[in-house]
């Protein structure tokens, strides 16, 4: 079967995606520089679970398996020349892009951080394409993108997948054009992802290359059926105020029995998805891939939004812990509704995951389970989306998107909350 | 007076701006690391004119003008801290940003340009939004964009100066928005400028910094009245197929009595400025400052559309040299219309040089002058916008904008040739 190299292979999602791939039967191989096991290190924190070393990964998946994983450690944005042979040498079916710093408040917590995510994320992905060019290989592309390049949601209107019909006057009439949706970003990682974007137009139209771009919600989960099947195969959960999620910190604080903090009014909804959902997106975007010539493929990766209050309130329930409402760190919308076309994923056969029926099993086998390796003063995030003495409290400008008073709109634009 | 940080402030618009506003009375801090000198170097050319190394231009314009410029060697997206301690110690009022890699066929040459370009410049443009917020200084960015980020133009239809009003249909209605003009760069380099206008869109919303960002046109012309002072203050004029522009290719062919070579139809139609322009738009940009929290302030700093093969006439005309038709290098619509507003420059007083009254001073003054120092087998441009065997001739994906077949649109949109 065909080969597929994973940017990212040894991640939250690159792990789970490489063994799913790897038991429908491609031949996989993992490109990783272990960049996130070493931020770990820096933050001093650690995964819940006790995640093994690469090479012990490895050496269970043969041996449960009976596959092997083939493993490079190179540096995108770095180690180019290698990269380029990698591609001449396994010539992949698809490459699935996973290399980036990829955690919004990591990205927010000082210039280290953020010159770090500019840097290695538009370094990566540009070296991607530029060496899918140069190599000649016919690689589709498969990215994982954000909710979070759509800064904008509009009460009574739809997310759409990547693409907005928008109408525009001109001296002879109104002109109908399909547009990017335009972008907003959030925090600085989710800005490096709307760039990431231009990147991609870019060569599809310069250099016909076939791209896949998956705007993926929230992540929540963390066993996959492959990964669920051996200790050594278990994939990280992150619940450090960093690299977890707000699902993450209310699971933690649930097992801990300390009230869930809910981040200003709770009003904020997002999209999420579940782990094992992913890795059934990334296999069918590589089933369906675009044709050569076709503009760059857009996928929303998410099954289901909810509001942060209500999420914190279903695990109140299911755990029996009380929730607190604490200032929002982020620079966001207090409040915002969220309608997200996910029809594409669904049309492909994608069944998925809902939080009602999966969380518990995240409360009792993973937080409670791993509860006595936490580290409770690691739970809350300390960056803060404002730097001292520049914001002075005021509002954002609407930088992007203007609404004007119009006569004929009855409805208006809202900023999104900072989406993942 | 207040100080100003020149970024780029050695090269073809950093020189004459730096010059500017000097003598406006501004006391002025140029950053460069040469690195456009040195370009030269390992292309094997040399500006037409004799351009005195930096030491001797900063000497001169002190003998000349009693001004000091001072001088620092840094690389942006390198030297972060040393940049973070120059605007702590300056406080500048401004810092105007032309330290990017500029010219659209040297970042098409080859992978090692296409991945200068992109890391160079989006580093430096990050670094110098992330020393702003991180000193605490509360300058005003101008940065010299590109007329290039608007990728599409439309038959009765013109360009607006950044923010395109839209009409997008919801469930309950019309809604109208202006957002930032839908991107579709046409290089390398023009990828990393509207890749640019992510990061002021975020820094501008979420550190509400003051930013204005210069969409520019071709810039013609070579001296300005301070470059025009003395021999050793003389500004460059590049003729090479990598940073020529296509009125200067003209122009050393007339001067060599070559038949100037026409691209494809030369139906593009670019627009045009002139270096004396440039310059004053600068000093306008940083005279007239957005207010904090107010949206990315941005122009059109150009001021006469020509098509090209209409400028192969005129310089014809002038000089008495034929012209010819060759194939276009570039991947770009064969004709298009270019009808771009530039009310704002013009409503502060800008006085634009025209063509038809400046070019005849180029060909004597410059061209012909200084033919003895020309390499003609530099003047053609050998990059080709296509990588060998990814392209096969076919027509590139409307990958940004498609049209829809719309009953009511009377007119339809057509990707704009590459801008510079």
């Amino acid at each position: 079967m065909a080969t597929i190299i994973i940017l990212g292979g040894d991640g939250f999602c690159g792990w789970p995606t490489s063994l799913h791939l790897s038991n429908l039967g491609y031949d996989v191989v993992i490109v990783d520089n272990l960049s996130r096991r070493k931020i770990d290190i820096d933050l001093g924190v650690e995964s819940l679970t006790p995640i093994s070393p690469i090479s012990t990964r490895l050496a269970a998946w043969q041996e449960i398996a009976g596959k092997r994983l083939h493993y490079e450690n190179l540096t995108l944005g770095q180690d180019y020349h290698q990269f380029t042979q990698l591609l001449k040498a396994f010539e992949p079916e698809a490459v699935v892009h996973f290399a980036e710093q990829r955690a919004a408040p990591y990205s927010m917590k000082s210039t280290r951080e953020k010159r770090y995510t500019v840097s290695n994320n538009l370094n990566a992905t540009h070296d991607v394409l530029c060496a899918i060019v140069d190599s000649g290989v016919n690689a589709h592309l498969v990215h994982l993108g954000t909710m979070g390049v759509y800064g904008y949601g509009t009460a009574g209107m739809k997310i759409p997948e990547g693409y907005l019909p928008i109408s525009v006057n001109t001296e002879t009439g109104p002109l109908q054009l399909e547009i990017l949706y335009p972008a907003n970003p959030g925090s600085i990682y989710h800005m490096t992802k709307t760039q990431d974007q231009l990147f991609f137009l870019y060569y599809n139209k310069n250099y016909q290359l076939r791209i896949t771009d998956l705007h993926q919600g929230i992540v929540w989960g963390t066993q996959t059926p492959e990964t669920a099947l051996d200790q050594r195969l278990i994939n990280r959960f992150d619940y450090d105020g960093d690299y977890g999620t707000v699902l993450n910190r209310f699971l933690m604080q649930a097992a801990l029995g300390y009230p869930l903090t809910v981040h200003g009014t709770g009003g904020q909804t997002r999209a999420f998805i579940h782990i094992r959902d992913t890795v059934r997106c990334i296999a069918l975007a590589i089933a369906n891939p675009p044709q050569r010539g076709e503009r760059v493929n857009i996928f929303n990766q998410m099954t289901e939004s909810y509001r942060l209050i209500d999420l914190a309130k279903m695990i109140s329930e299911m755990s029996g812990t009380p929730y607190q409402f604490v200032a929002n760190p982020r620079n966001e919308a207090a409040e915002n509704e969220l309608l997200v076309a996910n029809d594409r994923f669904l049309g492909l056969g994608l069944e998925p995951t809902k939080l009602q029926d999966g969380l518990l099993t995240e409360v009792q086998d993973i937080a409670r389970k791993y509860i006595y390796r936490c580290s409770p003063t690691k739970i809350r995030c300390t960056s803060l989306w404002q730097a001292t003495g520049t914001g002075e409290g005021c509002a954002p400008p609407k930088a992007a998107i203007n609404v004007p008073n119009s006569a004929g709109g009855a409805v208006s634009a809202v900023e999104l909350p900072t989406a993942a």
